[in-house]
């Protein structure tokens, strides 16, 4: 695995990937340059055939991610970098969306990647650690994980991607403006009783543990299927049932032409571990 | 505050109002002349820059609302008023539909409104009841509610909002489909359970209470950022995510320039409350 | 009602017809002669004006259905079928498109049939059987219900409609994704705790019994109104709000015209159970 | 009819009126008052069972148009009313954005009319002008008419609905935008080349005859086939082809029950002219 | 190939079948038999690998299709079909959308046929001869062609899907509303002005030449390209830019695996014809 | 302007960025390097605030460009590469699709380039030129233009844009399914009849200067107003109107507050040539 600034990467298991956010004394809050660096990673992973299951999880006992470096931000963030160019309203409108989608691209690379992505959140999990996990597939956290949608504190609707997400991952719509209107904390109990995540576990340690077991499960299936999964998955929360259909049949008139299929069935029947080709 | 027939509003609160629906000897049931008048309520509150938070509530102790006025409805409703210009089936098609649509415009004027609202619901909760609650951002409750999507008992399918709105307020479609197509009663734990509502709370008293609470807590942030998160869910719910991220951006692009951003970050700070200037 | 070869359909009470998938010995396994006559049952009850409400269940005390029959799908399933055509990977996938297409629209019949539909899952629950379920209106499960979403187990993503419409019936995003990929077995307590099912019966009898009860009720309403709602609603699941409030209103311009409103009314007013004439 | 301050509205035939923009000694230029009077005038009409076709145009000889009065603007306009308001960006950008809603909504008014629109252009028809004429549904112009999409030249992206409209009226996209980018004037032989104007006249006294005859033509045909034409046209315009098919059936459930159908036929085989019911 | 009632169904070249409406002694009007048929037709060719491409035209001289036999349906159409039922409005509702479904049904299976359809037009085209039309891919006419959106002279709004197609096959919308709104005849000239139809020839002989040229041209080449290649300009003209780029690159994922490139590629070199396996 | 191995880039007046494809003796045809780097040049324009209009064009006589360079694909294009990585369909069709998406993305840059692109065609314009230029805003082109979309001749479906975007910018779909199904050259005077080219010049040098004489009138407006256009008219080609027209308001509420506005009325009235602050 290649060495990043800001994030561990390792291969804890066969073909499992474990980035770590990598900045704990900072509460691995996030600065720029750090998202540029999430986007990299996230890119070589969804193309690395070594790996089939991401655990995604912060440093440290602390945090997940208290979200944006207040601070970095205050200094050189977008609002600092356009009052340099002009005092024209629109001309710096066009840097800040500019700046946006920059942002939200390097976010959503977790989405984008290929492989399925398991979010463990401990500790304080605000703002852009929302941002962050809603792109991932399954998301997990400990008791004492501390989550809010912090951005209206700081006068601003949140923009890189959780008023987007999080009504598409979370069906209680009345649950989701609350959390995100008020910016109030909640816990892993709650997170869990509305369908935020999935699993509560008892500390970082056992949340982590739980991620692993089931990376190594997604590991172990067909690349092909799983993968496939992702995308159809991801493909029917954004279209009408008919599109969905029609792109399903599509993407399975070559997917299902793979030898996966005989080497699952062949392995279901003698009860063996099946081996796929790589991915 | 102006004065109306049909409702009370009053300020309970710096930048809150109370919004009650006040026919109590009818259990708040609504005619024509009510629902017009909710529109004109709501169309007020939307634009006055006093207001930042909104509580909708029913006047009384037995009912949020029984829904349509049967009676009035009976006598004065579409079918009578339609009945006496032409037996012409599709001529009083036209007419129904204009009808319906003129309805369905005052009932959204809730949800168009651009300041968050609170509904609080109690007793007797049918029928209109559900297509207006619908349309509020956060949904609360006391545990003595009785929900129920009253229409098919009257032999029609609901049409003024619930059937559109209820699977995009609530993830359980199996559950949607229960109540809407049994008009079955149904309680305020069922109703959590599912996320309808965000809280069930003792009785009605308590119910204001938490909601008053939770209005103070959002009028004392940004207006900028609490307007805008309203904005952004809303538009998230009906939009796939690349045109919700879209908008989102251009919407930012002109709302991070306010000053609210610096005031709110220098009082998170200072640990004081930020003073917002009016919008 | 007519006699099938692999399914018994009979009406326990008026307006009532039970659906059964009669393959016990197989565990109610499907095989394409079966999705076949799967859509002739439920396109001949779609029309049939002597039925207003359906409850689907599986024979025997085993399963609702383990899914596709792998064997028989091994020796005379689409790759058998196609192999013997082409070679050419193109000309493969025509055909494999072709015949998935087809296979979605056997089971679409159960979601496009314009009466309620009620499922009844017990003891084993597998691939096939989810697509089916997710098809259904309402669903209900007893307590030894074991479900899995197993596609991915035998090398494929899931393409007959459970990755398009899971998403769409559960609003647990991460949840959603948890089973499909992972295609770990799930209970009842833990579907209804997402949504998937409105309830969990001791066991299988008590199911039907619940589903019995529930369907009687619906078939003693207005069938224009329990019909409306349930077009509209699935309307609802794939459009825009104001798309849907649209429909909604020109649906409703004929429907109203009924003489079922009438007639509900005055059986409200009386008391008394009001009889509608047959659709 | 009834009187309005800038709007001619007569009757030149039996169902037909006449809509003229009437402020020509200011080249019929716009400003708010006007706007919210149009809305007015055509939110009337649309509703009027005494009209079955409508013609709109300009007072005088030079022009349908100029658009939008920017002296007016510069004093009252949207720019000055939010001056004195609020410094802060983002508060502005809520005024302007409510304000040009609004001013969309007007504008709207003349698509959202039930009865079909003839719009009749001539001389100069710039900016607004073509603001308002892609809401009508068939466009007409005399030879010497000066179209121009004007917004760019006074530093703006036009907002009121050409930008959204034009794409959707003229197939031609490299044309759309050479126009729409350069501000360039075009005539009417071009206009009718790409599809814009379906006919273009000598003069403004024949376009009108020209607009009077196709009026006459439409005001003897079945309202509800006319008015239901109109709107299936513009959903189809906006809506997938199954979304539109399905909305098709819906609509004409109803809509086919008409006597008109009957008299329209009987009419056809004894070569009378059916007289319909008013609507 | 097959017999059938109504159409004449042969070979003219190899892969190409040519359809003839054969009912000329009554202008090719069509009553339900044919259009149940027409879909018989097309759902067979859509499967035949001996056709790759396909001409559909009017037996006799006189007429493509007159549309609707009016005197067949005033005698056993829908609305005397539902006359026995019932009395009940949204009753008969129910029947009349239920029929036009399935009408809408018959005449897409010419758009839904895998195969690239030549539309070859001459004489009479009224009302349904449209619908046909507007789902073939290519529109030849000859001189003598009347065409008209007949619909609105027998008192209903199109239906069977010219109000859905019309505004998705030509760009200029006020041509497409002048002429759906007014009934009038129109000619080829003006339908090749306007993009309706590629081409317009002396006489029916001439059009019938060229479809053949271009069916012949059509037939020898990759049907894998060219069947893709219909597709997904269908998918794109219902699709946003990004879903239809996306599923293009799943669609090409499995298609560009063909022996079809290297044949065509070849053949490119060598100036050859290449031959391609069926499909 | 900054160095490329495969384009020239120069600017001929201020503010005008002219693009030349420069690989003349091989017809300007492509392969991976040259379209990962046209990416890299109008990322860069899209950014430059030097730039405010674009000229793309092909160097040399002979053509615009031929397309694909199909030797080099033969050598070293996707087939090649996923060659020699898996014989298993489906692992391949995942390499497929990833390169189709990387190709897609790279010619995507034409279109997303915030900057008005004028492209102007002459000579050979095949394939991969049809791709390229439908990402343009305005299209130019001189009499001996040969355009076709060649795709199918090589055996496949065009899935580089040109299927997606050409229904979006040609209205007349029957033409555009004939060109596009059977890969025949047409010229200048079909491509302006049908709109898909805005000008026809009598040769190259005419073309480019019309291109020069447009882009030069773009550069003088409001950057503001001319980006903001583009960006709109785009939006508006792939949404609904209601979305389209939110949007719109939404970007103005930041773009009116720009001093371009008041600098280009006043210079309208003084009858100045205005100039504007860079963006």
């Amino acid at each position: 695995m290649a060495a990043y600034k800001h994030f561990l990467v390792d291969t804890p298991a066969p073909f499992v990937a474990h980035v770590q956010i990598n900045r704990p004394q900072k509460l691995n809050a996030f600065y720029e340059e750090m998202w540029l660096e999430l986007k990299e990673v996230f890119d070589t992973l969804s193309l690395s055939s070594d790996v089939r299951a991401i655990i995604l999880s912060g440093a440290g006992d602390r945090a997940f991610t208290s979200g944006l470096d207040v601070q970095a931000a205050s200094q050189q963030g977008v609002l600092q970098q356009e009052a340099g160019k002009s005092n024209d309203v629109a001309r710096k409108a066009v840097g800040i969306k500019r700046h946006v989608q920059e942002f939200q691209d390097c976010i959503s690379s977790v989405e984008k990647c290929e492989k399925p992505v398991i979010c463990v959140m401990h500790g304080i999990t605000f703002g852009l650690g929302l941002d962050i996990s809603t792109c991932a597939d399954i998301r997990i956290c400990s008791k004492d994980v501390k989550f809010a949608v912090k951005e209206v504190d700081i006068g601003l609707a949140a923009d890189i991607g959780t008023l987007s997400r999080l009504p598409k991952v979370v069906g209680a719509f009345s649950w989701v403006k609350d959390v995100s209107l008020s910016a109030r904390i909640f816990g892993g109990e709650e997170a869990l009783r509305v369908g935020f995540v999935s699993y509560v576990l008892d500390n970082k340690a056992a949340a982590l543990n739980k991620a692993l077991e089931l990376a190594n499960l997604l590991a172990e299936k067909s690349p092909i299927a799983v993968q496939g999964t992702k995308e159809l998955l991801n493909h029917a929360r954004d279209n009408k049932l008919a599109d969905s259909l029609r792109y399903t049949g599509v993407w399975n008139s070559a997917a299902i032409q793979t030898s996966d299929v005989e080497r699952a069935m062949l392995s279901g029947l003698k009860k063996t571990k099946p081996r796929f080709e790589k991915l």
